[in-house]
């Protein structure tokens, strides 16, 4: 069995530029999802005339999903749209009207298909907004066939896949360019929120996407209700500013743990996971913790074990459905090194592996979940994530002595 | 006029321990809002045996909240109440029942006073539960008048007024001892998170507030609605796990900025703010970003400068409402150093300060927002927020030399 090709992790901006903090952290890492050469200019996602006219250009480029899948060209690539492509779902221009228009005439009975604005790539020249905003516009579109465009929509897919192209099936399992994997990042993430949160958690009433997907508000009105002249009571979300309206990305914490003589690496197992495979802990940050609060906590809850120092390594965007996924290593105390997993039920097993058996896990037993291990891995050895999963940069960073030798974050 | 006397950082967590990633990473900033001495046990939340238990122990301490405004004995001191206070509003037992059945007998009609649980101090000795489980317990208890317990309410908040003791007046000013500071915090991001999420952003229904007050479920049938015998509709929330149901922090970046030469650092200053008060840039991480991602964006949008390498510094819990502070070192690259306030409109000025300046402000001119300035300040002057806020220790960071100098991280 050939090994698994793993696509290399983005290379960190501006590469070049020998900063002091550079001389002094060494090299950004820059995990599977991040890397995006777009630049989102958010401050223009109010601009209907800016919206517009993205819309509009030739050279403009959309991502499209059907119940959050994308369409796909191969394995390795995601397929691109045109503006003509997608017109008879998206119709010739939602963003005619500014943006108070369309909140003032509201109509909750009107399905609106999602587009989310992702951003410019500045290296594509011919789209220029106002002298400073410059690159190919990038958009993507939900064109899941429902409502009222079922029909448009069913045709279009049936018009991509006669094309030769076809919607993922299941997760990406990390198999594109890092470029187009972290676009798709980007759109996955906001299709889901938008799809996630049709209604306000204030008041319990529709809400409506504004700033080309990267907001919800809750109308004043509606016209298509008829109880008080379609006029809504008073929501908290529409007094100042609101977090509910934005989208929500949860922190969470994954962290390698090192034992305190530096030489023994502690990883956990699920339940569901293949035999032998292994990985480092996680879970959510909480309301009011630091990160290594948080780190601290989730370690010895799962695995009884005591930390002392932590620091945080990198972080990783995981668009499954909205995590923020910050890395972090950490040192337990000598007296804290027993495994008790009795506190919080979520792991079947956790131990502590040598150095050496990690540092060979990483040479010959990597793979995606679902997929075999490369062909020098021998039966019964130890299984680990692959090197698109941040878990995996955090053992390699301690292998290659991050928690004792030279090379830094 | 005196200097303003700022609450100590808290000690980060195990100060003795001289472990590697100690030795190699330098000293944790502990932010102030981190730091609780509670253990949380979050895994025994569903558990009403616990609870009831831990409600009812004599050595349990309440921390009493009136509209998200805590009770308090002295600027610096918040009130502890015990079970007895407030019995009479959140009556015998809450927990009597297990959670499957408060939820199968689930009444939209009735007002539920919030509690939460905010967990266990290990240092002090009485309370053991399941041998493991030591500590004396601390809750938190919203007081409103409101509902069913108008009456009530009111009358606890006269007696422990009377007892000389007060609602504090808008945000805590950073006044509280750092410990104290960090429940204050977990309370109120939790009563604030209950109050603010009372529908199912999915579904529109009301929600009910279960594990002590760190989850809010969608139950499947409503006993005071009349409509199909008071079966709701499907929801997406209760097929697995979704993370509407949990408490939603909002990661945020904010960062000190240096010139690529390392002698100066970028400030920019609200309208809002007083004469002369500028401090670090900040924004909202957004979906499928890095931190680092999300700091060169932010610092471009909001000021024009592009940045090199960025270095994640600490973290700050921040509770108005639901924030995480990532605080980040960054490097502006050579031919990226000129400001540009047109992009986001959201800063009034944007300039760079030599670290002396910025020296001399640390020492002279820092404060809370509504605060005078210190004995030395001389009117004029940079003014800069206080200790208790990251970007106090951001920019101390650097002028300590962390871009360039020995101390790490």
């Amino acid at each position: 069995m050939p090994p698994l090709s793993q696509p290399d992790l983005p290379e960190p901006a501006h590469p070049g530029i020998d900063s002091m903090l550079s001389r002094k952290f060494g090299k950004e890492v820059a995990n599977y999802f991040s890397g995006s050469p777009l630049n989102r200019v958010s401050f223009l996602r109010p601009d209907h005339a800016f919206l517009t006219s993205a819309l509009h250009h030739p050279s403009t480029q959309f991502l499209v999903f059907n119940k959050l899948e994308p369409l796909l060209k191969s394995s390795t690539e995601l397929a691109r749209a045109t503006f003509s492509d997608v017109k008879s779902v998206i119709g010739e221009n939602p963003w005619e009207r500014p943006e108070e228009d369309i909140i003032a005439q509201y109509n909750s009975s009107l399905y609106i298909p999602q587009i989310i604005f992702l951003g410019l790539d500045e290296r594509k020249e011919g789209f220029v907004y106002k002298e400073h905003y410059k690159g190919q516009p990038w958009f993507a579109v939900d064109v899941t066939p429902k409502e009222s465009v079922q029909d448009a929509a069913e045709k279009l897919v049936e018009k991509l896949r006669g094309g030769g192209l076809e919607f993922s099936k299941g997760r990406m399992h990390m198999s594109l360019p890092a470029e187009e994997a972290a676009m798709y990042a980007e759109a996955r993430h906001l299709l889901d929120w938008n799809a996630r949160n049709p209604f306000c958690a204030s008041c319990g009433y529709k809400t409506l996407s504004v700033n080309a997907g990267f907001k919800r508000t809750c109308p004043p009105k509606d016209i298509a209700s008829e109880i008080n002249q379609g006029e809504r009571p008073p929501c908290a979300t529409r007094t100042g500013v609101s977090n509910l309206c934005f989208p929500r990305t949860d922190p969470t914490v994954i962290m390698a743990v090192v034992s305190a003589d530096g030489k023994k690496i502690l990883l956990g197992r699920q339940k569901r996971w293949p035999p032998h495979w292994y990985s480092t802990l996680a879970g959510f940050l909480e309301p009011a913790e630091s990160v290594e609060e948080a780190v601290r906590r989730e370690v010895w809850e799962e695995s009884g074990i005591h930390l002392g120092r932590v620091v945080i390594h990198s972080t990783q965007p995981w668009p499954y459905p909205a995590n923020l996924m910050i890395g972090a290593i950490g040192q337990a105390i000598p007296e804290g090194e027993n495994i008790h997993l009795g506190h919080d039920a979520e792991l079947e097993d956790a131990k502590w592996f040598t150095a050496e058996e990690v540092r060979e896990a990483l040479r010959v037993g990597t793979s995606g979940l679902g997929e075999d291990a490369g062909a020098e891995y021998k039966e019964g050895g130890l299984r680990l994530p692959p090197k698109t999963a941040i878990a995996n940069q955090l053992m390699t960073a301690v292998v290659n002595g991050f928690a004792s030798g030279s090379p830094m974050i």
